[in-house]
C-alpha cells in the first residue's frame, strides 16, 4: 500500500468503528475520560488540516476556523481550546457537519498525496497522523463501551465475534535468566518518541507467566474477599475503592444471583475463561499482591515479550511512564504529544482486542492513570 | 374546545418547539438545571401514561417498562429515579423511540378520551397533566436556548419575531393605598395547589412601576460598576458574584467593545429597550438597592396586577416560596409537585415571552434559587 | 446600671465564659460554622476599638494595626478580611495576647465612658456593640459545645446545672383567633433593625402548642421510621438527610443499644422529658409532618408569644428571614449587620437556654440556614 | 551511645524542636498535609507504646486506651483510625496530657531497656522507632514552619543560625561514565526496606552538577516567565500551577517591589546564593526544562553521591517510588511502612538542613507526591 491507500484504509476505518451508532450516540460524554465520539471524529481530522493541510497545501482553505476552536485538544500551541469536560455539551456541529469535515480535509488530502514528490517531512507527519488517529480508533471503541454500557438499556453495538478471543488455559510459567537486555525502539519503521532511545537494562532473573489472568482467577480473588482486605491494596488504591464502592471490575454487574458483563454484543454471563478485562492498576497490583506474585517491569516485559502470548489486553506493568535514557522531545506541537504526560502514570505493554490492526509492536509503551478501568487492561504476573 | 382537542393541541405544541432542532440538540445537559429536549419529551408523555393510561384505561399495555426509569422525576413516590445530572448522558433511547412514545401514548389517551363517560377525577389528572406540560414548553425554550447559547457557534433557533416584545417606554408609578386585600386563587378553574388558600393580607401603601426594568437602565448599573459594590448585595449574592466571575445577565457578551446578547434569532446586538431579561434574584435585588427602590413582595404584585403591564418576564419578588395559610398537598405522587420545593427559593409573579399561551394567571406562583439565570426572569421596581 | 457597669458586666461575663477552657480549646476550628472561642474574644473588642475608641476617643492608640485583619468578620466595609474558614488555622496571637487586647480596649473604654459628656450616637453605638457581644456569648457556648462534643474524649465544660430545664410536660394547645395583629418592634429600647417597622398583618384562626416538643415524642419520629421517608420532607431536606446520613438530632449518639447525648457535662443518657434540642429546619419541618401538624410563622409565634412557655429553646418558624414592611439598613458598616443576609435563612423565635440573660424578647427575630443543627433549636407546633 | 541513651537522645531532641512553641501552636492544623505539633508528639510515643511495651513489657499498663484511637495514623491493622484531615479539630488531649504520655512511655522504656537481656527483635523494633520519630523531627519543622508562615504576623521561630548553610557558589559539573553500577542498600546497619535489595542497574555516561541551584538561578527562571510558559511544564503541573496560581516557591512573597522570604527567623529578604528550597517536583523539571537539562534518576544520584555536595536540599529526582528488585514488606504494621505508598509519588534523595543528624545516609530514598512544596525540597541538575 502506498501512503495514500494507507490514509484512505485508515480513515475509513474509523467511519466503519462508527457505522452502528444511532446520532445521539455520537453526542453524548458520561464522565470526563470519555469523549463524544463526534469529538473524535472532527479531532483526528483537525489533525491532518492543521499539521498537514495548512502547512503544506498551496491554497488551501480551511473548513471552519471555529473547528480549530472545538475539535483541538492537548495542543496548547495551538490557540485556546475548549475545555476538556465540555465536549458533552456540543450538540453542533452536528454530527453530519463533521462527516462533511471529514470528506473535505479527505478530498484535499488526496489532493496533496496525489502529487508528484511528496516530501519525507510530510510523510513523517502524516504517518505520524494516521498513528493518531489509529489511537482514536481504540478510544472510539472503548469510549463506545463505556456510553452503551451506562445506559440503562444495554443496547447492544454489534453482534459480531470480532472481540472475542480464545479462552485462557495452560498458563505457564518461563524462567528469564540474570543479565544485560536492550529494550526501547531500535528499528527505522513509525514509532513514538517515548520508545527512545533503545538502551541497556539489567535485569535479575524472573519468572513470567505466557498467559493473562482469566475472569475465574480474578472472581476468586473477589470472592476471598480481596476488595474487603486492605492488606492487598496500595494506600491510594484502597481510599479509590472505599471512595467509589468498587467491588468488581468495569462492566460487571451482579444481577440476580449472578455475575453478568456488558459486552458489545449487550448484557452476558461472566465468561469465566476468558482474560479479566477494565480492571484498574490499583486492582492489578491488589489481585497480585493476593497471589504473592508481582506485576512485571516494562523492561522485564520486553525483554520476554517473544516468548508471551500478548494482544488480548494491555498489561499493567509495575513502571511508572517516565522517560527513557536520552529522550528529547520534537520542537512544536508535535513535540507535546507524549513527554509532557510523563507523570502520575503507569506504563501498559502489548495491545488489546480493540487495538487497531498492526499499530501497536513490543517496544509500544502505552500509559494511563493507575485509577482508570474504561481501556482494555488485563493482568500478567511475575512470581 | 373540548378535552381531547385541548389534548391535542397542547401535545402537538410541544412537538413544533422542537421543529428546529437537530437530533444531537435532543441529547445534552450542559448544566444540572438544564434538562435534554429529549427527557422532556419524554417525561410529559410518562405523566400521562403513568398517572392516566395505567390508572384508568382498561387493558393499557405499558410501552417499555424501563421508561419508567428514565423519564421518572422529582416523584419520590414512583420506583427509583435516574440521578438528575445524568440526564446528559443517555444517548438511548433514541429521539425517533421517543417520538413513538409520544405517538403511542397519544394514540392511547385518544381511546381513552373517546369515551362516552369520563370520569371527574380523571379530567382533573389530565388537565394537571396538560399543564405539567405547558410548564415543560417554557423549560424546552429556556433549555433550548441555554444548549444554543453555549455553543461556540452560536447557532439560530429560529429566525420567526414571536419572541419579540414591544420595548419599554413610558415607565410609571402607581399607588396603592395602605389596606386588607385578598391573594390567592379564589375561581374555579384549574389552578395549582401551591395558589390555595386564598387569604387575606394587610398591606402598607405602596408606590409600584407600570413597566420592567429594561436593559439600557440595566446597562447604567453595569457602567456605574454595580458588580463590584458589594453594598447592593447580598451576602450570599456578592459571593455568587466572586465566584461566578459574574457581570452580567446571562447571555450577555461584550465583544469587541460592543454588548451582544445570545437570542433566539442568534447573537445580535443589546437591544436597549427591552425589558431586562434572564438576571438572577441577587442582581434583581442588587439592582433595586443601587437605585435606592426594592422589589415587590407577591402579594403586592397580586394586589397592583390589574393596573400592571406583565407577562414579558417573570418577575422576581421578594418573597421567598412557603405555603400559604391553609395549604396542604394532595395525597400520592402528584402531592409532591409543589409543598416539597417550599424551602431556599424566591416566588416569580407574571409570565414571560416563552410561557405557554393561556397557563398563566395572576395568582400562578413560579419559584426558582436566588442564584438563577436562565430563565425569562426581569425586575419591577417598588419605590 | 450606668452604662459604664454594663459595659463591665457584659464584657467581665463572656470572659467568664472561657473560664473552664484549655488553652488548646480557644484555637480550633472543626467546621465552617464554629469560630475559634479566641477568635469570638478579639472581634468582640474589635468592635469597640474600631466602632467606638478610634471614633470617639481623642488620641486612641490602636492596639496593633495587624488585629483589624485578624478579627473583622463579615464587614466588608472596613478593609479586607480573612476567609471564615481559615480563622481555625491562626495559633497567633495566643490565647493570653488577645486576653491583653482585651484589657487594654477596656480601659480605653473606662476613660471613655468616664467622662462627662457621652454622645447620644456613642451610646448607641456601644449599646450595639454590648448586644453584638451577648450574641457572641451565645455562639461561644455553642461552638465550645461543638468543639468539645466531636472531640473523641468526649470532655466535659462545666459540672454546673446551669443549663438544664424543667421537663416538658403538660403540653396544651391554645387558640388564637383570626384577625388584624401587630408585630415588630414599637417600644424606646435597645433592639436591632431587622425587627422594625411594627406593622399589622392579618392571621387565620390557628391553635398552637404552649410547650416546646419533648425528645420522647421526637424519639417516637426516630423510631418509627421518620428519617426513611421521604414523605414528611422538603426535597432539599431529604438529600440532606442522605447525603449526611442523618438519623437523630446533633450530638445523639447510639451506643450500646442506648441512646446517648453530649451535654455540657460529658456524655449522658439522654433525657426523656427535656426539650428536643440541636435540630435543622429540616427536622423541625419533618417532624411536623410526621404528626400531622405544622411549624408557626413567625407572626404566629408573635402574636401568641404572651401566653407561650418560651426561652428553653430557639424555635424555628415557617418563615424565611426577609425584611419587614419599611425596613432600611443603616449607613456603613453597621448597616452590614442584618439586610444582607435576607436570603435563604429560616427565622427562629423565642431564646434558649444559652442566650445572655435579657438578650432576646417577643420581637426578636434570629435566622439560620435549615440545615444547621448546632443552635439550640427546637420546636413548637401549630395544629 | 548504648540503645538506652540513644533513646534518650532522640526522645529529648523532639522536645526541644518545641520549646519555641506556644501552646496554640501544637494545635492547629492548616492543610491536610500539615499535622499539628501535639499529634507528632503522640503518634511517637504511640510507637513505643504499641509496638514495644504492649509487646515485650511484661504488666505494662496502657497511658489511655482512647489514646490508640487519637494517635494512630497509617496503620490500618491497628484498630480504628481518627481521619487524618480531623486531627486539627481536637483541642483535647492538651498539650500538658500529651507530655505527661511522653514521660510515662519514657520511663516504662527506661524499665525495659534496663533489664539484662534485650531480644535481638525488640531491639530491631526500637531502632525502627528511633528512625521513626527521627522522620517526624523533620516533620515537626517542617509543619511549624508552615503553621507560623501561614499566620498574618510571621512570627519566628527561633533567631538561631543553626538552619542556615553556606552559599552555593562555584557550581562545577563532573562525568560519571557509562556502565554498571550497584545501587540500594549493602550493609549491616539500620535502614529502611524499601532501601533493599542492592542491586545493579546500567548507566548512560551523564554530568551531574556538584552544588545545587541557587535561589538567584530561580529567580531568573520566574523573571524569564517561565510560570507563564506552559512548555517548560508537565500537563498536570501547568494545571497546578494555575489552578493554584503559582508564581513562586511556598514562603516566597513580593511585597513592596522586593522578593521576601519567610524563614524561621521571620521574613527576610531572599537571600540569592542560598540553594532554592521549597519547590514541588512540577517546578523543579519545569526549572530543568527551561534550563535545557533534566533531573537525575535516582541511580544516577547514588551513582554519583560520593562526588556530591549533598545534605542541603532533599533534592527531587526523575525516578518514581517504586520497589526496587527483590523489595518484599515486612509482616504486620510494621509492613504498611513503606511499600504501600508506591505510587504516584516521586523519589528525593539526600537530605536537608532540618534532617535529623546522622538520619539519612546515600541509599535513603525519600518520598512525595509531586505537587508537595512544604518540605525542604531543591533541584540539582543533569546536563
Amino acid at each position: 500500500m502506498n501512503l495514500l491507500e494507507q490514509y484512505q484504509a485508515v480513515r475509513e476505518n474509523t467511519e466503519l468503528i462508527c457505522l452502528p451508532l444511532e446520532i445521539e450516540d455520537y453526542v453524548v460524554q458520561p464522565i470526563a475520560d470519555v469523549s463524544p465520539p463526534k469529538w473524535h471524529l472532527g479531532h483526528t481530522t483537525w489533525f491532518f488540516e492543521t499539521f498537514v493541510l495548512k502547512e503544506y497545501l498551496q491554497g488551501y482553505e480551511e473548513f471552519d476556523p471555529q473547528y480549530n476552536f472545538v475539535f483541538n485538544s492537548y495542543y496548547e500551541t495551538i490557540g485556546s481550546r475548549v475545555i476538556r469536560t465540555d465536549r458533552g455539551n456540543l450538540s453542533r456541529p452536528s454530527v453530519k457537519q463533521v462527516f462533511h469535515y471529514r470528506a473535505y480535509v479527505d478530498s484535499q488530502m488526496e489532493i496533496l498525496l496525489s502529487q508528484k514528490v511528496v516530501d519525507e517531512s510530510i510523510i513523517a507527519v502524516i504517518t505520524l497522523g494516521l498513528n493518531h488517529e489509529q489511537q482514536h480508533q481504540e478510544l472510539l471503541l472503548t469510549d463506545i463501551k463505556y456510553i452503551l454500557g451506562h445506559n440503562p438499556l444495554f443496547p447492544a453495538y454489534s453482534i459480531s465475534d470480532r472481540f472475542d478471543r480464545p479462552a485462557i488455559v495452560n498458563a505457564q510459567y518461563i524462567n528469564i535468566p540474570e543479565g544485560l537486555y536492550e529494550i526501547g525502539y531500535g528499528g527505522n519503521g513509525f514509532h513514538f518518541d517515548n520508545e527512545c532511545n533503545r538502551h541497556k537494562v539489567y535485569l535479575r532473573q524472573y519468572t513470567i507467566a505466557t498467559a493473562l489472568v482469566s475472569n475465574r482467577e480474578y472472581l476468586e480473588f473477589i470472592q476471598s474477599g480481596g476488595y474487603q482486605d486492605f492488606r492487598f491494596w496500595h494506600a491510594e488504591g484502597w481510599d479509590w475503592v472505599k471512595q467509589n464502592h468498587v467491588i468488581a471490575p468495569l462492566y460487571w454487574f451482579y444481577m440476580d444471583q449472578k455475575w453478568m458483563q456488558y459486552t458489545f454484543k449487550g448484557l452476558q454471563e461472566l465468561h469465566l475463561d476468558e482474560a479479566v478485562c477494565h480492571v484498574s492498576f490499583y486492582e492489578a497490583a491488589a489481585f497480585a499482591a493476593w497471589k504473592d506474585a508481582r506485576l512485571p517491569t516494562e523492561a522485564e516485559w520486553e525483554a520476554a515479550a517473544a516468548q508471551l502470548d500478548w494482544g488480548q489486553r494491555w498489561e499493567w506493568t509495575d513502571s511508572a511512564y517516565l522517560p527513557y535514557p536520552g529522550f528529547s522531545k520534537a520542537a512544536g506541537a508535535i513535540g507535546e504529544y507524549n513527554g509532557k504526560f510523563m507523570i502520575n502514570q503507569m506504563v501498559l505493554r502489548g495491545g488489546s482486542v480493540v487495538t487497531a490492526e498492526g499499530h501497536s509492536r513490543n517496544t509500544y509503551r502505552n500509559f494511563f492513570h493507575p485509577d482508570k478501568q474504561w481501556q482494555y487492561s488485563g493482568i500478567r504476573l511475575v512470581i
